[in-house]
């Protein structure tokens, strides 16, 4: 029997570049997306690619502009993005940008008739974005098999969903997950500026785990 | 008291422009909003353009290239639309059309404290798009309200799905709805093919009614 076929939506971050590995370590045949929505940390993009590529997987970036929408220092190049000592976390919410990349995956399956998605929040995501929550995730896979041109069940797994950070990243070092690859910083700068949220969080999970983030950090 | 405020997907063609009457009738302070995905049809855009100009109406359109989705004639400059008389309506199909728009209007709402919107699938709709099905939006509806970044209840309202094309046509005579400003046509042209089922639709409503449509279509 031929491997299950999933979409990995991969941000190129640590969390969704282990969940690639998690699959991949599953058996699926996998294709990866990645999403292009006018944020300011693009170069995430560039770590998405070159972590496809080296795992040899198609690779597919979608665009989507959330900057239209605004709302959210992530893609308001005029809104500054808060250093996690601020705790102003609420302002990198993206409207909806969860429901639109999870859509957007299902619509790219339904023409290639994929029908599993694995997406990567963890648990501490949750606290602060409520599209992180398995109960929305639940209630999404209903709408999408429902508004799907023919009778199919999406299903987007979230096998993170109950793990911290720290757990995500001390499975991904059981598979050799290339952590100097993946990119964080909400400001898109390398060295990485340590200050963000997204920055904070993960030298925190290094920290736990008592790794060296291999990151170049600014000093 | 002020107005509710709602935003109305607005295609540009007979349905939605109705609606859009119809939401302004029941005393909505109204948003319009239209969708640029690419499609062929790209005339559309500027009926919706002017009607909204035409009420002195805010008019916002967003971008969403459903071309890089594929699977639909709409979006595909290779794949021809075909005549209502090929029985092929299938191939017009724009995978979770519906689900990214009505989402995109819900992530444009909840910047703006707009929790209602309006969309105007007809009861024909639903017969080759099941993404045109009351049910399908009672889930949408739920996840999107799970998945806002606030505790918010959005409502679609779909006041068409249990009317006919020509049940719809009915009010918006009523409603002195300026049908010669509307678009139709998939093909995108002017004059309207008269063939596509888009057309095809149209002009049997028109028909049914015992009305002359105001728009130019080829001999």
């Amino acid at each position: 029997m031929a491997n299950p076929r999933a979409i990995v939506c991969l941000s190129g971050g640590m969390d969704s570049t282990t969940l690639l590995y998690e699959v991949l370590a599953r058996n699926y045949q996998v294709q990866t997306l990645s999403f292009d929505y006018n944020q300011r940390h693009r170069i995430e993009l560039e770590a998405s690619r070159v972590i496809a590529e080296r795992l040899g997987l198609p690779h597919k970036i979608l665009k989507i502009d959330l900057a239209q929408i605004g709302g959210s220092a992530l893609t308001d190049a005029n809104t500054a993005v808060p250093d996690q000592s601020e705790q102003r976390q609420e302002i990198t919410v993206v409207p909806l940008r969860n429901t639109l990349f999870c859509t957007l995956a299902a619509a790219y399956g339904e023409t290639r008739r994929i029908d599993e998605i694995f997406y990567g929040p963890v648990k501490e995501d949750f606290q602060v974005y409520r599209d992180c929550r398995r109960v929305f995730f639940d209630s999404l896979e209903t709408a999408l098999s429902l508004g799907s041109s023919y009778e199919r069940k999406v299903q987007i797994h979230t096998p993170w969903a109950e793990k911290t950070k720290a757990e995500v990243l001390r499975r991904g070092f059981e598979l050799n997950v290339p952590y100097d690859l993946t990119h964080t910083c909400y400001r898109g700068t390398r060295p990485a500026c340590g200050k963000c949220d997204a920055c904070r969080e993960r030298l925190t999970a290094f920290a736990e785990v008592g790794v060296i983030d291999p990151l170049a950090y600014e000093v």
